[in-house]
């Protein structure tokens, strides 16, 4: 029975402190948080105890789900205190910082992962499953869309990182994991579109990215803020012997047929719904790491790499050029 | 390049002639129709003559479209003109007058077939290849779904012979084409949901069937005389082995996504755009089989035996008994 | 927070048993069985313990999941202890015997709930209350399919009561459920299909059965006892106003395009797959309804009616004549 | 009547000889093709005549389904002729040279009609009629997947104009459609991952592009010279208030359910069966826009603009640069 400490009570905390409290090989050590009342309200929903910052690092492995400023701090003091990690994306805005921060987790020699937890979702998991089990052939063209249902409200953008780095940076991750390459060129186009307040914030809220590998293989990632049918989430992947894909998921298979049409469900609404399942197999995956004493996956590296593709496409939609991303981590 | 005269300038006629004149292995002899007008408006848009039902019998071969009281005395004058005859269905309303036409065109050895259109839906043809080419082995359950976009005008329910010799009949046929056995008990239940109109006509609007063969085989059609949503025509098998069903056609395949969810085209309008392959691959059958001197499929012994199965329902539906269907032809 | 004793460590009763721990609103008191091996395995993966049928009957409330020829003894065992009880399905299968055992729940007026699970399905509740919102208007034709994914093994067959008692009463009740009135007749056609034991065993494994209600509205209900491509779960209903249906569901939303075709995945493989949902929702239903002192549904007159309804369909399946089911409860 | 004489009797010209035929407005005046043969051939199979050139240009209107690099000349010789002309697409590979005819075309004001038949499909037809009635409000993101069952012959290759000019033309011209302004930046991205042959002959085999609009749409566009699963064909546009797409369309709507899942058609093999029915829309087009003497959309100027798109694309693809599009025309 693994003892997990939550640090963070906001909304992703409380994915993870739950999924904590509902898997049967872990135990939750308590909830950390800055916000006393965040903490409690928290500790209490999960039928835990409102820890200190050094009372979680005793635990045997904890889960930071703060705010993104604070993850490179919280990754080096679980290394300092020899603590397994799960850290929320990203590491940092900076890939600078992330490099230190990389550092000394490969000193410490703790175990790291990275919580991108679309990797986990049982659709794109299975897509990449069968993909990996050769049944369309090499991959050559990918396409990955994603679509929040709403923007974030300004002042989240502001400290956001702008959209390649705090939204698209999902995509680009999965990108990586199933185009099994690194991509050599990034090219990206963006615009605002949805909300001019967000473009005030020198951010933009629609854009499209084009990938390209080594090997030749070609991928397309499409975001936008908005999507009046819930949270849009797709991969498409086209080898040379056929195409898999993955489609969005609704609440029911109820359609309605009248007039106007057959009429299925929209999309799910948004992550928590989307991506219930995800997070839960995100953390048995977490699990199963430390148990069997491998390095987790997602895994720091990946982390950083997936936050360079986002610097690369960050710069490529101001430059109007295509840039090559970071190589060496 | 066969010489085909038409009877009847109704909306069916007017399917038929068109296709006549499409096909290039036939050539449109005239239209003959008691209403001189309709025949005249239909063989100017066909470019054809007006002819007198003696001349059409002088074409290589014969439509009957006229209406259903007209048609086993036309049948019988194909017979004594010795020339090969498409019927609509149905032959007749009366199975004993259906039984004396057959025995006219059996004596006089011309081809007969009867307008069972759907036999030739590129759907249902599809799924009854697969079906005979053992796809789902052995079938055992029979689905057929079938209901008109709108109830029929209350004066022509009350000449139409009544729902299952009228609309049902269609069906009835489809489920000894697909079965490959004959039926051997009919169970009918039917209602007046739609229009008190058809009642008070003494007629149904919303039934089912149940149909036994004496193999095991088991039938469910449901027929109702309207849908908000077009013309809803589906089957589906389901054998040994697995399921065969093909569904409903649309006109386009653009979907809508909105927060009410995505919406696909309604089903197509009716017959006359649903089943508009289905009467030029019917229209080529018969010319075929002319050519191969081989007997039509369906023929007549064909439109007896679905009538005999609507004679069935009817009685089942007014008794509450299931009833064996005639079997002597 | 509901303390709740499982009787029964079978199949069902471990379901049960692990959505009371997970609900954060019950407790789970302890497993009761016969078998005391199987009883203390599930009480170990629970977390809890063995207990005695005395002492399940102290806990707030009781779930029976023993073999079906327990059911109506120990519900009444619950009646004497005055303890809400919530028994699976049926409550017997000798309509008498269940007459018998609600008059001492009625007599006790303890709180009955009936497993009728299908009821709490996210597909299918959502189509009854879209049904009940009346986006389709009035009901008129009602289409339940369920096929297993294979046969029971023989043993099973000979005490299930039947296929209509074992495997259609789920349906039964379903369309009881929608069609808002009672059927008055009932018409049922049977065969051997899939597996001689089974026949040899005095039932079928395939049929079909049409509902009347006092209204006209008709319901058509096929079983199948083997279905290659999972476990078929569909309903639909047609109204004045439209279609409503709710389809299979998959594991993911993953497709594979080759020059075979669009291919998705098969049906969840059986019943704790596909309604997995559903018994998590049906538990939350009755721990509402003990909170809320109003009684629980469905409740035990639903069991008796689907169980008379079975009696019908069995009784007209042998007969090959409809049957007015029994009225009087 | 329109008298129409058709130019080039290879593939192309004998789906538009059998459409004039076929046409109730239209009479096929005759076929004119430097190969004798192949003119008598289709001549014969359209009873029609095979004529000279000269006397091709005598008819109401000339339809120009020869080899590409005749396209320029032929149109010029109309336009000095006087006559509406109808010409595949691409006018010519060189811009210059469609600039240099299109002046021809502009003083003798005559019709020009370019055969960009995707426009005519009804599927993206009601995709763009449904977009400009607004049913998504301001379009923002544009996708278009187009990929050929198989890669052409290496000789076709060497003179097609490489594949942003011989098949992403066709995706240039309906982003421009359904974009609705002129796309301001063209960044491309291509690999040879089909056939060695391809690139050995200085062409690409996969590519993608992006396109940006002064407006801020932004519109992505696959391309692949191979699709294991038919003719690839896909449209989806994302606006501010919802989606609309158009998908494949398939020979039948049978699918096939066993343990392996539940499998659709595949797509239709390839142009001639996925666009029979935007061939016809097309002729109609042409004909009414004589008719109402109207100048017919597409027209030059279109043909022209996604020419320089494709220019733009196959510079961009080789500089690894976005390009701007040269603007006069």
């Amino acid at each position: 029975m693994l003892s997990i400490a939550v640090i963070g009570a906001g909304r992703i905390g409380q994915i993870h402190a739950r999924n904590v409290v509902a898997n049967p090989r872990a135990r939750l050590a308590g909830i950390a948080d800055l916000d006393a009342d965040a903490a409690a309200r928290l500790a209490q929903a999960c039928g835990t105890q409102v820890i200190s910052l050094q009372v979680a690092f005793e635990a045997d492995a904890v889960m930071i789900c703060s705010s993104t400023s604070t993850h490179a701090g919280l990754i080096e003091r679980a290394a300092a205190a020899g603590r397994p990690v799960f850290c929320e994306k990203p590491i940092d805005l900076s890939a600078p910082r992330v490099r230190m921060c990389l550092m000394a987790v490969r000193r410490a020699r703790i175990p790291l992962m990275v919580g991108f937890n679309r990797r986990f979702d049982p659709h794109f998991a299975a897509l990449k499953r069968r993909l990996s089990a050769g049944e369309i052939g090499r991959l050559e063209l990918l396409t990955i869309v994603s679509r929040d249902p709403a923007p974030p409200p300004p002042a989240y953008v502001a400290s956001s990182g702008g959209l390649f780095r705090d939204m698209m940076i999902h995509d680009l991750d999965m990108a990586r994991f199933l185009l099994g390459e690194e991509p050599v060129e990034v090219f990206a186009a963006a615009s605002v579109l949805v909300d001019p307040a967000i473009g005030a914030a020198g951010d933009v809220d629609t854009a499209v990215v084009t990938l390209r590998t080594a090997g030749g293989a070609l991928c397309q990632i499409s975001n936008s803020r908005r999507a009046s049918y819930g949270y849009d989430q797709r991969i498409e992947a086209h080898g040379a012997g056929g195409l898999l894909r993955a489609g969005n998921v609704t609440a029911t298979t109820v359609e309605l047929a009248t007039g106007a049409g057959f009429t299925t469900d929209p999309a799910l609404p948004f992550f928590l719904e989307r991506y219930a399942a995800a997070y839960r197999a995100e953390l048995d995956g977490f699990i199963d790491a430390l148990a069997a004493g491998t390095p987790p996956h997602p895994g720091g590296e990946d982390g950083l790499r997936a936050l360079l593709l986002a610097d690369a496409a960050t710069l490529s939609a101001s430059t109007h050029e295509p840039v090559t991303p970071a190589g060496e981590i």
